[in-house]
Order: C-alpha cells, then structure tokens, then sequence
C-alpha cells in the first residue's frame, strides 16, 4: 500500500457526521421513515448518477450551472442528481408497466448542487421526498401536504406555518393585470420569490433593474402583495383573490385552492395553512399546488422553508410516452435538524441507555464476554416486555486495563459499566456500576437480566438523568 | 422548461429500486442498523465525494482504475468513494480530538466502481460498515466478528461459516517455505486467493504463468492448501499451523487466533467459525486479523462472501500524525439481500398491513379524511398496545371514483378497504372490507380504532394470510 502522507480534509461544502451529530439526525431521519409508512408511503431508490440529458433543462439555467456533470470511464457524459423529482419523474416513465399507480413513493438521499458554500448551505444535503405519481386531484394534493406536517410534528415541531398557493391563482393575477407573455412572467416571479427579504420596494426596485418597470408589472405585484395584507380568515383572503381574478380559470383556481383548505382541515391540519399567492418556488416545473412551509417559533423564523414542493405534471411526460400527473413535498433534513437543536426538542424519547460489559483480565475475559452474549440475547426482549424496546445498548470495552475501560466509558458517555473480578467470577457473580452517580451493586449471574432490564428503566425514567451524547 | 424529448434510461451498473424490492431491502436494512444500535456502535456519515489523493493508492492499482474520478466545477482532482474504510480513516485522522477512542461506530452508504457490469456485480451498491478504532487486541477483533454474526442471525440467515484468518499466520506460513520478498508475496496471494475457483491445480498453473514456478512458491501454496485438509476440531488445525511455523512470530499469530476463537466462542459464535490459512483478501490494508464468510445452505452456497473485514493498523497513519489502530468489517447488502430471497426468508414478522380509505364523492369527502385522520392518530397507540407496533398503514385514495379506487387498491395488495357513503355519512357509520376475502361488516365511526386494530391484528395472525409486496 502507498504510504505517503495525504493531509486529511473534506471538500468545501462537504461534511462529516461525527457521532454527536449523527445519532440524533439519524433518530430523527427514522421518525420520518416511520410516519411516510404509517400513511402507506412506501419506499424506493434512483442512482446517484444520471446520463445527464435527464437531469439537464429541468431546474432552470442556473440549476444546470450547479450540476456536478463529468465524463465517466466510458466517456458517458453523466451527472450526480440534483433533486429527487426529477430521477423519480425518470423512473416512473422508465417502469411504468411495473408500477401500479398511483404510486405513493417517499426517498431519503443526498443530492449534489454545486452551489457556493454559505453558512448553512451545502453542496451535499440529504432531501427526504413524498411523491404520489399518477393521481390528480384535491385528495391527493391534500395528502401530500397533510404527510408532511405529521411529519413535523413526529419530529417534535410543533410552530410551523404551511403557505399555500396555485400556479393558477398567480398566473390569473398576473393576467388580471395584462401581465401574459412567459418569459415576462417568469423574470417577474423571480423579483416576486424576494418579497420575503426584500420587502415590496425592494422588489419594485428589482422589477425596474430587470425591465419590467411598466405599470402593469407594478400593479401584478402590488395585487400578490396585498392579497397577503388580508386576513386569512372565514376565507377572507379567498374571496379577495377570486374577486381579483378577471377570467373564469383564475376564479376556478381559486375555487379549487378553497377545496384543497377544507380537505386539509378534514386531515386535521385547520389552522395550520394559510393562501400565499406570492408563493412561486424557484424551480420550473410546478404546474398546479405549490407549498411552502416556514417555522413560527421566533427562535427558528428566520430558517427559511423546511419543507416545499407541489404538482409537477408535465415532468414525467418529458420522459415517456403518456403523461403521469404527480405532486410532492421535499424536508430539508439538514435545515430541519438544525431548527430542532435550536429549539433543544431533538431526539426526546429515544434515548438509549448504554451498557458497558468490561473486561477485567484474561482469566475473566470469557466469563464477561459469555454475560455480554446473554444480555445481548435476552434483554431485548425483557425491555419490550416493560414498553421499552430498543432502548438499551451492550458494549463490550476493548481498551486496555479495568481503569482505561472506566475512564473511556466516561468519556463516550456511558451509563452502566459490568464488572467481573476474580473472586466474582469464583461467585459467578457480577458488579453493576452505575456511571453516573458512582453507586455500584453486586448481583448473581443467573439474574443479570432482570437486574439490567430494571436499571435502564430507572435510568430512563429518571427526570435529573440528563443524557449525554457520545462524541 | 426544456420539453424536449428524452429517453428514460439508467446507466449502465446502476439501478432503480422498484418498492417490490425496496420495501424487504429497507427492511433488512433497519433490522442490521438495529442490532449495530443494540451492540454500542454508533452511526457517522461521510461525503460521496473525496479529495482523490485521500483515495489513490490505498486499493491496489486495480483499484485506482476503478475510482469515479474527475475534476469539479472548482478544477480540484475528486473521486467518488469506493469503500466506507478508507473515508472512515481519514476521518479518523481528520478529527482526532473530537473524538473519544476507541470509536464503535456503523454506516451504511453506497459506495461506486467502474467495474465491468456482469450479474450481482453493480458500480453502485450499498455497503454496511462496523469499525472500532483505536482498540488493539482479541476482544476488539472477537467483538466485531460477532456483530457481524449476530446481523445474519437477525436477517434471517442461520447457515454460515465464517472463515478466520491473521496475516501474520498466512506470512509466517510463506517464510516458512523462503517466501519473503514482498512483492512475491503480493503476487502468490493473488493466486491462492482464487483457491477457493480454480482449485490446487488451478493456482499452480497460476503460480507458474505468474513467475512464481519455483519449488517454495509450490510448497508455500501446498502448506496454505493442506492446513484446510486438517478438520477444525478441538484446535487441530491451529495445531498443524502452529507446527508448520518455522519461527516465534508465526506461533505467536497462531496463539492470537487461538485466543480470537475462544472469545468468539465465549460470545456465543461456538461452532460458527473455521480457521482458514488461505483467506488473503482482496485489498493491501489489512495487518492482522482477516475475515470471510460464506453461506452453507446449498441454494445460496455460491453467492461468495457475505460478509468480510479484518484489521487494518496502519491505514489512519497515513492520514494523520499518529497511528490508529482498527479494525472492521463489511457487509455486502445487495449479495445478502439476493440470498435472503433465494432462500424465502425475507422479511418475515415485519409485515405491514394496508387499510385504504376511500372517497365515495365529493359529499362524503371530509368524513372519510376525517377518519383516515382519526385513525392515523390513534390506531399507532392501539397496536402497540396488543404487541404491533408500527404494523399498519393508512391510505386515502386518490384516483378516481370508488370502483377505481377499489381495482387500484386490489393491485397495490392493500389489505382492508374503509367506505364511506351517503347513507352511512347519515348514521355516522362505515362498512370495513376485507380486500382478500371480499367480506365486509358495518361500523359506528366511534368504534373504528378499536375495530381497526382487531383487523389488523386478525390479518397479521392468520397463517393463511399471505401478503403481497407492492409493486
């Protein structure tokens, strides 16, 4: 093997996850695994890579700029995946005589964006997606919604507000106002996306620099940026929109929003969403519902959307020979983990109690092994049987002396330590240590399960028990 | 949006995960991340992408050539990672003082090589890690060989054998028959490791069209052969080795492995493992221990090693000032997960049941959301209560008119269908159907959890119940 010294680093805007981090991302990442399920979401997996003429043309010129594209050994001109819509959109095209439709699908997987690294801007984050492909309709556009607020609130946020909006409610303002031609609409949507940072005349400011100064642009935005002065009551802001509407499929629009709200009631979700006409997400493909979602807690408000998406249907048809309608959400995991360690809610109850088997010397070294083996074997089940399942851990120390093992437990922030002397293992008994107060207890062999199954109860039921996070 | 026209295609060595595959291979897979939980390893992540030079030169040159290479957007020299140990090590290195050794940790990630594409062969597949770094010694190199037992034992696979091995034993060997030049070894090695493909024959006609035709090279490769003659009983091969050892350092690596395989009994793994002299492995990192393990049952005893590791003390040197010890092991998901649907074992116990909702019109639309909601918050609580937890989904329908929605729930395998129409919108009252039986009974909205988890319950307990997987 080469033996060269290489300097250890990652690449800017590339991370590690040390365990400290890791343990609740992961707590967290298996929560929303556990709730797409629990709504019959059932997974799947597209390759990292793409040709890259399915991935090219999707997310607008700047999302190709982005594009981590290269010429692979067989000089195939390929690229690391963007997003998660645009690989699904390719897979339900590819295989849709072996999909049953409509297909309700969720993904948890890193995307590649070759972005200028900022502070809490990366350029690998995992997205974690629920699509359903194959279906139209109030239903489905509820669903979709309705599985991404369970989620949040699995994941212990309980602040959080959901903007809704219609490609056609915006559009049918921007008609109201003579504002038609596509190229026009999308340079002025680009102003109208900054209207969170910027306030109205920063984006008047931003409509003029781009050459859309004339009255009309000025009067579309003053319509989107009023209709969110309304209040968002008894419809309230429904009513104004329709009544702001100059044809009849802005109107239907509308209409149709209004349905999808009182659907999203019906699941449970009434007060969480508001109508944002404004709401017009950056990417190209949106051609129904458009969501976002922003946290309320004022310690976290300022995180951006934790949680986007909407109707896509024309994508799937780029791709195949018939179209297949769909809509989706995508959670910034890496967002939403962060606004959760602000807010000190992250991995609540699922703590795990670890147990450190220590091994004191040779001679005793296979009778700790043999009560690691057992514990290992029946606490599982001991720990279920007292509602408690998965919740304890069985190291077995692998560093040097008795001393060196304690301190290490320690250090990495264990909670039992097992010891197994001479004259125990005579006894076959062994000692429980409890790390962190000090006091420690002899017991028999025969009982240690019991014993064990007992201690991590306690442990974990005990409110000054403050967990300690390994490093 | 571009709309032109392209053609839904993966490359070549890749592939989409249908859910038909996706859902037992997800299943697998939290059931391997769970034992790693319940055994103290912790998880860590690190980037797809590396600095290049972090990974040249520690694969072999057979290696190198199979890196994803190429420059980004920034000119710098990158390369997808090709295994989790080489990443981990510079890891290791990179963040020495955050972390408190020795370090038990997992990852499961994919990791990708330009090989040629033949069956069971992928340039993407997922590897499952177990490393402990900065830990020397028998309990180490027992503990992680047990792990990695104790997760076949929980996917379902009970016929294996792992094959152990020190490259001490296999070197100490080769001196003893005047093998000791080093890139002779490497060479010889590469022969004896197809031993297990071309037989003793076959490697000798290998020796000899490699330069290595002399009569050591003949007797090296002899000794290493004969040693798996000997039967694995009561020591009687690590005897032989031990007498086939012409100094200290060759007898002091066999007593090693004497004392890994008494703690691996002591572990519970009696019975499991055999001395095998001839295990070299693949890759040049390795400095003590070494693992395989092969599948016996006869269906699956061609699939190759499963699962392999050993110890590797000087690949986080290379990185960083001071050396790490460590040592680990991998698991080949894709190779098991093959098995484990050639031997039918897949999945078993993890079964979920799928109740659809359905919407009989637009009337009755806000009732059956309702009750999909009702029950996506309390029939959770209900089954873990009677020992389910996690084991139902709950869908809304989302295509069309009731007759639809039954024909797409049949194909989908959903397993009990909720209908509510006028009539029963009236009485507050829904018919439960059960799809595979085609019976169907009334309910008053009040009752549905407490009727739901005994339909869930009745499902998942009838033995002639089989359930489909989704497409």
């Amino acid at each position: 093997m080469a033996t060269k010294k290489v300097e250890p680093r990652t690449l800017k805007g590339f991370r590690d996850y040390l365990p400290g981090t890791m343990v609740p991302r992961q707590a967290m990442l298996r929560a929303i695994e556990a709730v797409f399920e629990a709504w019959g979401f059932v997974p799947l997996a597209t390759p990292a890579l793409e040709y890259s003429e399915i991935l090219l043309g999707k997310y607008g010129d700047e999302g190709d700029k982005l594009l981590y594209r290269f010429r692979d050994n067989g000089d195939r001109d390929v690229a690391l995946r963007y997003d998660l819509t645009v690989p699904l959109a390719r897979l339900v095209a590819q295989h849709r005589n072996e999909l049953n439709l409509p297909l309700r699908r969720y993904q948890v997987a890193p995307v590649w964006r070759a972005e200028n690294p900022q502070k809490g801007r990366f350029r690998e984050f995992v997205q974690c997606d629920a699509d359903i492909a194959g279906a139209t309709g109030v239903v489905a556009d509820a669903e979709i919604l309705a599985v991404g607020a369970a989620i949040l609130e699995a994941v212990g946020v309980s602040g959080y507000r959901v903007l809704l909006n219609h490609r056609e409610v915006l559009y049918g303002v921007l008609r109201a106002s003579g504002v038609t031609e596509e190229g026009e609409i999308r340079a002025l949507l680009r102003e109208v996306d900054k209207a969170d940072k910027l306030g109205l005349g920063g984006v008047l400011n931003g409509l003029a620099a781009a050459g859309l100064g004339e009255h009309r642009h000025r009067s579309a935005v003053d319509r989107l940026l009023t209709a969110n002065e309304i209040p968002d009551l008894c419809d309230g802001r429904l009513d104004w929109l329709r009544s702001a509407m100059a044809d009849d499929e802005g109107r239907a629009a509308v209409a149709y929003l209004g349905e999808v709200l009182a659907a999203l009631d019906a699941l449970g979700m009434a007060g969480r969403v508001v109508i944002d006409p404004t709401i017009a997400r950056g990417l190209d493909y949106y051609t129904g519902v458009i969501y976002e979602t922003r946290l309320t807690d004022p310690k976290v408000a300022n995180f951006g959307s934790v949680m986007s998406g909407g109707r896509y249907d024309g994508l799937v048809g780029i791709f195949g020979s018939q179209p297949v309608p769909a809509v989706g959400i995508s959670l910034g995991v890496d967002r939403l983990l962060d606004a959760l360690l602000e807010l000190g809610t992250l991995g609540r109850g699922s703590e795990r109690v670890t147990i450190l088997v220590t091994i004191f010397g040779n001679e005793t070294r296979a009778a700790s092994l043999g009560l690691a083996a057992t514990l290992r074997r029946d606490l599982p089940a001991a720990l279920a049987a007292i509602g408690l399942p998965g919740r304890a851990a069985v190291e077995v120390a692998t560093e040097g002396g008795l001393k060196k093992q304690m301190q290490g437990a320690n250090r990495r922030g264990a909670d039992l330590a097992l010891v197994i002397g001479p004259d125990e293992l005579a006894a076959m008994r062994f000692t429980l240590k409890d790390l962190r107060c000090g006091v420690q207890e002899g017991h028999d062999f025969a009982a240690a399960v019991e014993v064990l199954a007992e201690a991590v109860q306690k442990r974990l039921c005990d409110p000054s028990a403050e967990k300690r996070h390994p490093s």
